[in-house]
């Protein structure tokens, strides 16, 4: 019967209680799972690399490291961790994430739900908004995220521009490229999604420029990365009229700061890079399946080169 | 060049000025089209029911009466109406704004986008929602526009359970009937969207024993019917915790009075049954084509048969 320490911070346990137990309990096998364990009973440990666990030599029966994380580069450098290190992978959770996230935003803003959602003044306004077919969205970036977030929207019928640096080719969507392309994209564009990788090349992206060249009272959605905007352009388009909302998932400073003027702007909503996050249900399916194999002597999926770092 | 009369109400005519210039230039037709006209030169009158325009009389050369409305019981009966009568048909319209708005309040409610829209203390929490396949919806009602929204949700990832009095089967849904299954739909049940129609069988299907049968703080979507609802029972259980949050589109009386206890309450949001109406920009459309088939001799669409009143 493995023993099995959640070691990470508690509002992380208040996640990943329920999903843990459920996604262990599924795969047949006897277990103990807590936060307090004696350090010389524990056969894996469960980790995030913020928890009060640094110094892992008392784990002497140690069979496993289980990253909750996918970035593991708080821990390759820990000495006193002799046990395989595995980290998460949850590219499934990761990229369906984006997709409800930027769906689910398009479509608020497309329907106008927030003047539903706070109205005290009981207004009646039974003027339906348009179709999703007269509602363009412009993806900057088609990646993979990009992508799938074009297909979702396409399914719902929202017609799609997506613009990347290099040609793509994506199926019901006018795609667009290079400079010249942008530019292009961005014209009268009235939703306009960043899923733009962080380069040199994309800071910036939406500046003062690119900003006047929108649509009046468009919407940008930026669950990419927070330099693809220029923050003092995007307040002062956003004050001017020229953008009429702008929802942040992503951000120069997170945390962001309680005195950032975005937190204060009506025009501006605040979700906390949420978009594409690990998800406790997804993640503890990852790191069941891993004890499952540590148990039944199969390898490790996702063990972490040590040397290499990743 | 055919004169054509918008008679309706001043907030529509905000509405359709844009959508019908454009629907009309679309056709290459050349026309002139305004709100006042002597009556003697209008050609087509684009209709509302409850429009000043009474006494047909007057309109000496008109060529057809175009509804805005799919409704035409309080013009049938006008016996100074000569000329031949057309309502409004938008099916594609109608089903494909109950998807939008099922899909995205949906989706509101899955991401947790309220606490992020209205978030005075600048929280940063970021738990992650559930991904939509831990997230299972039930939708009771499975005709047209209950399968629209069962597709369009599955599309997204959500399990889907659908409910119907007769049995149905639908790709990719659990599908019950019956009264057994409806109790198997609800049990547990948290996301449910009611697309039932309004009948005597159908009324209060959401009472105290249904709400009971949802998990606790399950969210209820109504874009159907009004008497579909059991207001008592919803509001009792909304107070309890046992439903945590209401979206209401449809209503016994409509608009919603201003002191329903719905505008109040914290746990309930409503739109102004606008999830699956006539849109300008799709109705324009039908309106321009009877206009153009109207000038080419070709015949209307969606005549009335006076007679049989639709």
């Amino acid at each position: 019967m493995p023993n099995i320490l959640f070691a990470a911070t508690t509002d992380r346990w208040a996640d990943y209680e329920a999903p843990l137990t459920a996604a262990l309990d599924a795969t047949g096998l006897d277990y103990r799972l807590a936060t307090e364990m004696p350090p010389e009973e524990v056969d894996y440990i469960v980790y995030a690399p913020n928890s009060a666990v640094q110094d892992f030599t008392p784990y002497n029966r140690l069979k496993a490291v289980l990253n909750l994380w996918a970035g593991v580069e708080n821990v390759t450098g820990n000495e006193t961790l002799r046990a395989p290190l595995a980290r998460m992978v949850d590219d499934e959770g990761l990229g369906q994430g984006m997709v409800e996230w930027v769906t689910g935003h398009v479509l608020r803003h497309h329907l106008g739900m927030d003047t539903h959602i706070v109205n005290p003044d009981r207004t009646w306004d039974d003027t339906a908004p348009p179709l999703s077919r007269d509602r363009p969205v412009t993806i900057l970036g088609l990646g993979t995220l990009g992508q799938a977030c074009a297909k979702a929207l396409r399914g719902l019928g929202f017609p799609v521009t997506g613009w990347s640096r290099s040609a793509k080719q994506l199926s019901g969507v006018r795609c667009l490229n290079g400079a010249e392309g942008l530019g292009v994209a961005l014209d009268g564009a009235r939703i306009v999604v960043l899923l733009l990788p962080d380069t040199a090349a994309t800071e910036n992206t939406l500046d003062a420029g690119a900003l006047a060249r929108l649509a009046p009272g468009a919407v940008v959605l930026n669950p990419g990365r927070g330099p693809l905007i220029d923050d003092e352009a995007l307040l002062a388009a956003l004050d001017s009229g020229q953008v009429g909302h702008a929802t942040l998932d992503v951000f120069r400073v997170e945390p962001l700061p309680v005195d950032h003027p975005y937190w204060a702007h009506p025009k501006v909503t605040v979700t906390p890079h949420i978009a594409s996050a690990t998800r406790p249900e997804s993640a503890a399916r990852v790191i069941a399946e891993n004890i499952r194999r540590g148990e039944a002597g199969e390898p490790l999926l996702h063990l972490v080169d040590r040397a290499a770092g990743y």
